[in-house]
């Protein structure tokens, strides 16, 4: 009989750490021999559905290049925002990629992404369940916004978070140069979470509190309460440093930057988000300098500033992975059990995709204080693992050198 | 005699390097003993005039206090944004001044800024020439902007060079994991120069060259011309990413994102900048995805991706100006003057610092293609060397360690 082969692909948003699951596959692969060769679908399942793929086994064979793609961000293989129907809505395109899978000759497939991507997964791996298939469906998890039941944290949370607390240390260097009132706002992703804000919160030492403030999605924000706060803090000190998810909501569950959100209340456009909404506000009701800042995409994908905790790990989850299919298992995805936070430690353990799938875990609310405006110091005893160690990052002319992604440069004609 | 102390201070905007030049001083003052005790006035002017200063040699005579203060981010001695009176408006400040000078029994005041702040250091060079005190004043360059003359570049542009380009890479990672057509467009400081916005072609490599359009305000702006542009680019690849500045112009001369400009016309408002009306005017007239990212102040305060080029020559810088002081000199401001781009070289030279205050140097019309929507090779060889090398920045519970800035901290009560 001849060894099987095996797929990887990739969907949802970049992370800086995304890269290193998959290193971590390949290294498995290689090792263990476990499958012959090792296909990239690019593109994520509309790879697999137009048969775009590469061959990684041959690729990364070389340690340096292996090396070279774990610490490079964003997604080698590209990424989809595909959802696949409902096998008895579309029969055809379940049998269309299991004939794909035949022809490859692939015995597993791994898809790394987020609660979407497991919902690909638990559909994929049910209908590989009910013909019959022994194609092994494993899901991989990843995402900055850490959302994801069943495991303790995700892969490349801890460096969104690092690169958040750094950003906001630095931030909180460059507002405390100005002998003025004033009140900075510094938005940051999350739509429905706040697990990445509450990050900002690391950078506070024991000269500087900044963030004075921290809104998350999971308690009511208000305009009122908002300003109230900030007046607050400015009875003791000159210079107010806010940390604010994008996706902060009002008493009636709807988002503050909607357009019937604050925004439109106070009579400015809808351009901008949150941040630059509470500029004008504080401008306009408390009159001292304001300034927002969006961190905005650079928190997904600044692969110089990675933790080395979080790529070492999704590393070596993408090798668990690899160890869940070998075992014959399928529908399963690996998550991440804390044993200790000091020294840190964590185990992976097989979860079922489908209880993973399109759920969102929210910060429990006990992790965040009363008013709101806050966390708690069990949150930050919870994040302060993560976004420990630093990455050796090659750099070639004074930039760092990231794996080459010629193959997703999509140039036409 | 008793020896004489001397003074330092700084105003403008934060870079990366301003206190690098910093220690510098403290360095060459310490080692050379040409002056006893060494002040930091806090916020430029202003702590002089308001007798609020911090005893720096104290604070620094540990080796490793130094190394950590030059490597550090913003602005150790806080800012203002003071423009000093002509001495004939208000003569009683500049006694002022001058008493405080004489009974702290300064020799040397070292004033690190940019184009504004040389012409404080040229207004209190004049007086202090017009009384026959002998209190020497040197300007000491830095900004982000590069926009000073009499100097081949300006310390904290290599390090905001180096953060740019190296965030505009991991975009371009993050942009190309798509099978969509978009526009990406990433917006620089520079409100009259684009010298940092060129700095993002340095972000090009051999298998993307992203940004495939560059804008600066140094060239004419208009929007059909920019529509133009990206369609053309459509037609070759998927992914289009531009860098712009902040304050490219109209054939009229006025800012893109002012009140008459872009925005309005197409009936935005004006909450942000020209990015975000840009992203809205792709959406709508080309209809397809797209995204704008404002990097804001990280690009001024990212210590932790400073240039070692930079710093290094930005300490040498400080150390020059305590020599120039020390001959005699007043009125002076140390410019770089380059020797050789490979391998770099540079040396340092006094210039006269009423030539250099006040003025803005604008980027060559010829390093600009004649198109306007590109830089040309000669340039991209002119900033590569200020980019150069990393800098060992420590790192402590995963985040970076910054000097103490308690002193700038402004709690009240």
């Amino acid at each position: 009989m001849t060894k099987k082969n095996c797929m990887i692909a990739q969907s949802g948003g970049p992370t800086s750490a995304i890269n290193a699951s998959i290193a971590g596959i390949i290294s498995a692969v290689t090792e263990s021999g476990c499958y012959d060769k090792i296909y990239g679908a690019i593109h994520g399942v509309s790879g697999l559905k137009n048969e775009k793929f590469i061959e990684l086994s041959e690729n990364f064979s070389d340690k340096a290049n292996l090396e070279a793609l774990k610490i490079s961000p964003a997604m080698y293989l590209g990424s989809c925002r595909v959802r696949l129907p409902e096998y008895n809505d579309d029969p055809d395109s379940y049998e269309q990629m299991f004939s794909v899978f035949e022809k490859m000759n692939i015995g597993a497939f791994f898809y790394v992404g987020g609660n979407d991507s497991m919902d690909t997964a638990a559909k994929l791996s049910a209908y590989a369940k009910s013909i019959g298939s022994d194609v092994r469906i494993i899901g991989v998890p990843k995402t900055i916004d850490n959302d994801l039941f069943e495991t303790d944290h995700t892969p490349g949370f801890g460096s969104a978070a690092k690169y958040i607390a750094t950003t906001m240390r630095e931030i909180a260097y460059d507002t405390a140069i100005y002998d003025l009132r004033q009140c900075t706002i510094v938005e940051v992703m999350g739509r429905d979470t706040g697990w990445l804000t509450a990050a900002t919160a690391l950078a506070r030492n024991e000269f500087d509190d900044a963030p004075q403030l921290i809104y998350l999605p999971e308690s009511t924000f208000t305009a009122e309460k908002f300003l109230e706060d900030v007046e607050n803090r400015l009875k003791i000190r000159k210079n107010v440093v806010v940390a604010i998810a994008e996706g902060v909501k009002r008493p009636d569950g709807k988002y503050v930057n909607a357009s019937e959100g604050i925004v439109d209340a106070f009579g400015h456009g809808q351009l901008a988000g949150i941040s630059k909404a509470l500029e004008n506000f504080v401008k306009e009701e408390i009159g001292i300098k304001s300034r927002s800042i969006e961190v905005n995409i650079p928190q997904r994908c600044a692969g110089h500033i990675s933790s080395k905790t979080d790529l070492d790990e999704s590393f070596e989850l993408g090798r668990f992975s690899v160890s869940l299919a070998a075992d014959g298992m399928s529908g399963k995805m690996a998550g991440v059990k804390r044993v200790s936070n000091k020294p840190y430690k964590a185990e992976f353990r097989a979860v079922d995709v489908s209880t993973v799938a399109n759920k969102v875990k929210k910060v429990p609310r006990n992790w965040i204080n009363e008013r709101g405006n806050d966390i708690t110091p069990e949150f930050i005893d919870y994040l302060s693992p993560l976004i420990q160690g630093e990455v050796n990052v090659p750099y070639e002319n004074g930039l760092p050198v990231y794996a080459n992604i010629e193959h997703l440069m999509g140039r036409l004609g």
